[in-house]
């Protein structure tokens, strides 16, 4: 199953002949703040298996052209990322001018926190902070959306507690402040074009994921290549913290990143899962002394 | 005023004479998940002036000995945190085997952010993981809770989005790993015992802090010695991210941080916002390999 969000928080399944709207089966009102609509389906998704089958069955079907797509999660309880998480990654950073922040990969740092405000849907730009001397650069991740919570997951279990994947590009500005910064400006994490059921997944461990810039081919690979894999991920971040129904993780970048300026269009698309390609322009906020370092791109 | 939560997602205006029930007010019911509702009542918070004003009058006095105190805020959009921002704090971390994450302040380092499911209540021990070569240190911190929400907020309007203060101490286990890792341990962020509005507080830029460990003095710290003051941490973060109504700031440690075990009690106070004492256990859960090695500690 496909699950959207769209026009204002509500709640959509994605069919081959239109989308038909479930809001009502989360039991949050479109239009209600803060937005947790789909955090709620996802928590209550196995409760609602007949009522949605029924509405899937019998329900008006809407015309996907007619409706804005959202982020398919808006507000989770936390956006979990994982570094360094490819070797051919690592060793990229290791020849580049941007340098490494740690010495250690996934396996031995861990992972970081993105903002929730910087999700933003299929249908958003990506918006470029004006930081002019800063190069701003895609990650292409798969996202795992986690279904049932828990704390102390073990690897063997980890699997049950995935509700399903999306498309998530995870921007940054490179330099040598706090990564968490650097990752979560708005529109920073465009997730989507839908929440793709793990049953529809054959094998989540040889899912090909790549990254276009204006056609180009930029990013490939595939999670078989991931240093910490799924089970993995989930293993670790929930021997630290309970996981919630909705919370979710991106699983780190393959080799292959670099910029993008304002008039380039960003296509992601991951076998099985989805595509979405978003527009880059450049914005006028974000400028501040925070950023005003000679050495900040010196390592 | 004084907001507490407690119960289960029930939301109490605090009063010399007992605790008023408003949990009605925020349109989220007790008990309902995700638990939203103080956030949902900070963001209509004008609208709600008179109505909460009508409830304290002439509503029941509950008990407080009677209640379980919650967080007041569990569910955020996110839960950013400043770090090096007391310069006595820089010095001992320099002096210390713990070194330092970055070369710079947070004036030059920015932010980072911590689960939100790190979050716990004053009636809630602090839950030490089970990572027994590793100190795991308080961190005795202000808590700005945001009212109104924004992008690009100018340092000079800063002060019309808090909506108030609260206590909070951000807990962290020494290692070389991820900080945002670290940090985002379940129980790691206690706040409370309650947010107190804004307009109780007549100079944000002269709060006193003190932290006690088994009633002994370890941190004691004023506002007025931040490296990034309240006005420009709301100002830094917006103009990364739009701020929302419920967010919360952690705005730095001062010096005296250190090591914590089960058994200890850790008290913080804040003038004019709170006093919470909170008792540490030796957890069970924890162990992950991604905490073993060997030079994790040696920088």
């Amino acid at each position: 199953m496909k699950l959207v969000g769209f026009d204002g928080g509500r709640i959509g399944v994605a069919l081959e002949d239109g989308i038909v709207d479930i809001t009502a089966l989360s039991g949050v009102p479109a239009g209600s703040w803060p937005p947790v609509g789909m955090v709620r389906l996802i928590a209550d998704f196995d409760g609602l298996r007949q009522a949605i089958a029924e509405a899937v069955a019998g329900g008006p079907r809407l015309d996907p052209a007619q409706l804005r797509l959202e982020a398919p999660v808006q507000w989770p309880n936390k956006l979990i990322a994982y570094p360094a998480n490819y070797q051919a990654h690592i060793e990229e950073q290791i020849t580049s001018k941007v340098g490494l922040i740690s010495t250690f990969k996934a396996s031995g740092q861990g992972f970081f926190l993105k903002a929730n405000s910087s999700l933003s849907g299929p249908s958003d730009p990506i918006v470029l902070p004006a930081l002019p001397d800063r190069d701003i650069h895609h990650e292409c991740e798969l996202a795992v959306v986690i279904g049932k919570g828990g704390r102390g997951i073990p690897r063997e279990r980890a699997m049950e507690h995935v509700f399903g994947f999306s498309c998530l590009l995870d921007m940054v500005v490179r330099g040598r402040e706090e990564r968490v910064m650097r990752k979560s400006f708005d529109s920073f994490c465009p997730l989507g074009p839908h929440i793709v059921t793990a049953d529809e997944i054959a094998d989540p461990a040889a899912i090909s994921l790549e990254l276009r810039v204006n056609g180009e081919l930029r990013q490939q690979a595939s999670t078989r290549d991931l240093i910490v894999d799924i089970p993995e991920m989930i293993a670790m971040a929930s021997s630290v913290m309970t996981l919630c129904p909705g919370d979710i993780i991106a699983s780190g970048t393959p080799a292959g990143v670099g910029p993008v300026v304002g008039g380039d269009v960003v296509t992601i698309s991951i076998s099985g899962v989805g595509e979405m390609s978003l527009p880059v322009v450049q914005g006028a906020a974000g400028a501040h002394s925070v950023w005003d370092k000679q050495e900040a791109l010196s390592a």
